[in-house]
């Protein structure tokens, strides 16, 4: 179906990026790495239905505690294993009583003949999956027996700071314009003004409305990084906020302890960041994504993620919302993750709607063209840009933003 | 896309004209027009989703009190400008800032460079809009800078009587289906027996299902008129009622008074209708529409509208509604609007069911006739039939509908 | 459209069978039999709306008790005769008050002058609907004049024993997963193993998971048995249960009284079944159908139906739901039939679906074949298997499936 002539000779375009199912461009390339697809304190004894890069699966654990992701429809007769019994070693389809393994080997069919070596010749569609730190990876990809190492993620190795795993979070429009908005600085100072960015006290004021920051966009092996900086507390320093996009999904941000957390901005000022929080975007399909969040936090403050949550929470919509009005997304001003939705979910798909990009839009143009470029590399079996195991000392891999203040230079 | 040489070889059919979109023959005509797309009572300081047409747009009303109506997507990067916040003279995108006027023209971009001549290239999708006695009118075709006057239409002028405006309706079916029900009396005396229609005393029961009136349908320059008459109660006279269609989407009816708010017939007998009352249909899309109802009252009866309403009100289905009786639009026989929402809302698009006409349906055969000339006029760049200033000593632009005696000629 | 040519040289598979719409394969081979589609006790005085094999259609019983089943667009201006007023010896269309008879013959249009021929020109699509025991069938095929006959189904006929006709039940999935269930014996003894099939007592554990029956498929003149055994209580003597499916879609079992009723097994291996259940399955398009149900009993329990309705409301799933668990069918296990619709509703549509068959499938692959065959004998013109009066005595169409203890051959 797919040659790799054909393949070479296809041009890939910006419209390419929404679309991830499988044979298409993007999909493809997203294919080549290890994906985010459940976590495990939100994985019962049941099975989970979970769409993946729009492949219907069912993601469990069985009984000796290892996982499998497995096409939902039993290869028998279509019946869903969502509705499986996870015993004896494997889930077994209701219908028919099939039994597969996490490998997807077919163990048993009750209803052959007992020396019948048909079990032996089913395998279901299966993808290796592997816990780190309370998130479960899953590769889809070429050569299933081979995959490409999993990164030791920093925020999920255990290193002696404090650390979290949010619940999953979703969302019903194009993981991409999730992922690009964060190559998109000035959306912080505009679209969240009302919100975290725009009360934060931090570098007199960094994401002013009106004195937005000076910011550029660093091509990194593992993606973008947005710098953002501002003339510093002295003479010869600068503050500088900065902003990691690993392909094929994942972001850091380094100022949660003060955008969220609320914490004393000196600290950041004399120290820098100590909280690192990742967001891993897995989707579902091209209308829909999974948002997994991974914290790491080295900072002095104990019970940090306790006092996050309940930052958070008072980190309600400050919006009044008049008796007429019956907009779906109010309110949404003063919450930074509703204003992103209500932005982000309203855009359309990327490459079908219109768009007139200036200036400031560079980040966004130089970051698809970096994801543009890694679906190509992608497509001609090369190794795509991503994230990979960077610190030989220590195995970690690490985003490095930095928050706080530096000397110019 | 479409040139003048390919529009004029289309040959125009009836089945073109339910179909209003961008492009479509039909959608080209209506866009020869001013529609009804708010009132003002309705637009409230918050933008407000409308979709016309088939065209997803945003009416608003600025800080000075200026009317805008702007496309939906903001034409930077996509997000809805339902959500914009009106400031500063415009209408300002939350996600990044870019600020429009009710022109279109961007005024302002925060994140680009102060010096940036950006704003002034951008220019976003708006339409002109005007307000008259309560309604707003969108003008969405060529040449918007010279766009055709906007009559001055009765029920919107304050020439002393009584006016009233109700809030819009909205219905999930296709315009068309309503628009030409008015050009078939027939179902006034079948539908209607059970409601307003059936229970009127003038004209010695002049809608009868038994003893229908006798009817004409005339060709008028703004569309068609519709004239039906019953012999009067001298010899020499006959009873006469009319109702007014004028393209692309406006119907008038004579007989308010009588049919809803129940005054006396005698009056009606003696000195004809005093309310005018008007219905202007705007489609959303092929599938939806919107129906804008303005009146007018010139008679003696105090707080007509009052009244009117009260006895609306009344007019609840008389219908009994068994407890096995699970039909979508039951109860609906009593009340004439619920009447035509089960009868054109079960009809299915016009080209697309199938029909067989009778010599009862002359009207609605010659009212498609009139519509589809217009269709072709407005495609060769003439000018269609449709309402215009044609009183030169008032300026005022009136529905001839006749209700009353008249002598026979 | 369709030519005698082009149909004989178009190869049917089994991709063919799940499609029933005017026009394909199976849709002209279903339209070869009596279909059923109402029950007498759920017609009321009002129309209803009734889908059949994708066409939409109304089901009415006119004044005189005759019954219509009539094209669900009037054929006049397309308004639905779901809300036709059954008067005047006919439905007659709210609209305009067109009358039709239940053959669709046009009787009055009150708007047409009263010596038009035109009423008599006009036609509404009806099909001849028969009542028999309850049931009412309807026939869509060709040769509307000359249906085949109507068979007299057993349990329909008033021979003296207990009878019932259930509500119709329905589904939303293709009709054919149900079907060919029916096929499938395997699957009662796994997916029905925490049901009435898991708990019966009859047979020594008939139906056992680990110790399954042997079973047969034998082609019928009606369709297909199958043929369930297991060693008798005695020596010479085994174990027997059988099932037939009748074409196009009627499915008998015979030990309704034991798996349901909970009757004493010991009636049962001593005079065999006394129950007949008899499942009529209609199309109401590729993803809804129908399921109508009538049992004729003969033995010797008083109020049998009230001992069954009442056993059946206990069969209520015994699955405990643990409240993270969302799974839409939960719980389904402990009820045959929730077990059922779990299984068979989620298996995506035959043709569509991958399937990997074994041995035990044989029964399920023969049917296929038979229904294959039967549609290219309908498309050929040829007479499909079916029910027909096959005991020239009684004239009564019976089921001959077996359910007690014989003798070994």
């Amino acid at each position: 179906m797919k040659t790799g002539s054909r393949r070479k000779t296809r041009i890939i375009t910006v419209a390419d990026i929404p679309h991830v199912g499988p044979g298409t461009p993007a999909g493809e390339w997203f294919r080549r790495y290890w994906l985010v697809v459940g976590t495990t304190k939100e994985l019962y004894d049941i099975p989970q239905a979970v769409r993946v890069l729009g492949e219907d699966l069912v993601l469990f654990r069985d009984i000796t505690g290892a996982y499998g992701l497995v096409g939902q429809s039993c290869p028998h007769r279509g019946t869903s294993l969502e509705y499986g019994d996870i015993e004896d070693g494997g889930i077994r389809c209701p219908y028919h009583g099939w039994l597969f393994n996490v490998r997807g080997q077919c163990l048993e069919m009750p209803g052959e003949p007992k020396d019948s070596n048909f079990p032996q010749k089913v395998k279901q569609l299966a993808y290796p999956v592997r816990e780190q730190g309370g998130l479960l990876f899953a590769y889809m990809g070429p050569n299933q027996d081979k995959p490409p190492p999993l990164p030791n993620y920093l925020p999920l190795m255990d290193r002696g700071g404090q650390r979290q795993v949010e619940p999953v979070r979703r969302a019903d429009y194009n993981w991409f314009n999730f992922f690009e908005n964060s190559a998109d600085p000035v959306h912080v100072c505009v679209l969240h003004r009302h919100a975290g960015y725009g009360q934060q006290s931090w570098g007199n004021h960094f994401f002013s409305y009106t004195e937005m920051p000076h910011f550029e966009f660093v091509e990194m092996d593992y993606g973008m990084k947005v710098v953002m900086t501002k003339p510093g507390p002295q003479a010869g320093t600068e503050f500088i906020d900065e902003m990691s996009l690993a392909l094929p999904s994942i972001v850091q941000v380094g100022d949660t302890e003060f955008v969220h957390a609320k914490l004393d901005a000196t600290a950041l000022i004399n120290e820098g960041s100590r909280c690192e929080h990742w967001m891993f975007v897995t989707p579902n399909d091209d209308d829909h994504f999974m948002l997994f969040t991974a914290d790491n936090y080295t900072g002095p403050v104990e019970n940090f993620f306790q006092r996050l949550k309940e930052m958070r929470e008072q980190e309600r919509p400050v919006q009044e919302v008049k008796p007429y009005d019956k907009r779906k997304f109010m309110p949404y001003q003063g919450n930074i993750r509703q204003e992103d939705i209500m932005a982000q979910g309203t855009q359309g798909l990327l490459g079908e709607r219109r768009e007139q990009l200036g200036t400031s839009d560079r980040g966004v143009i130089k970051f698809r063209k970096i994801v543009v470029d890694a679906i190509e590399t992608a497509l001609q079996d090369g190794t795509p840009k991503g994230l990979l195991p960077r610190d030989p000392a220590t195995g970690v891999t690490r985003l490095d933003t930095t928050v706080g203040v530096r000397p110019t230079e």
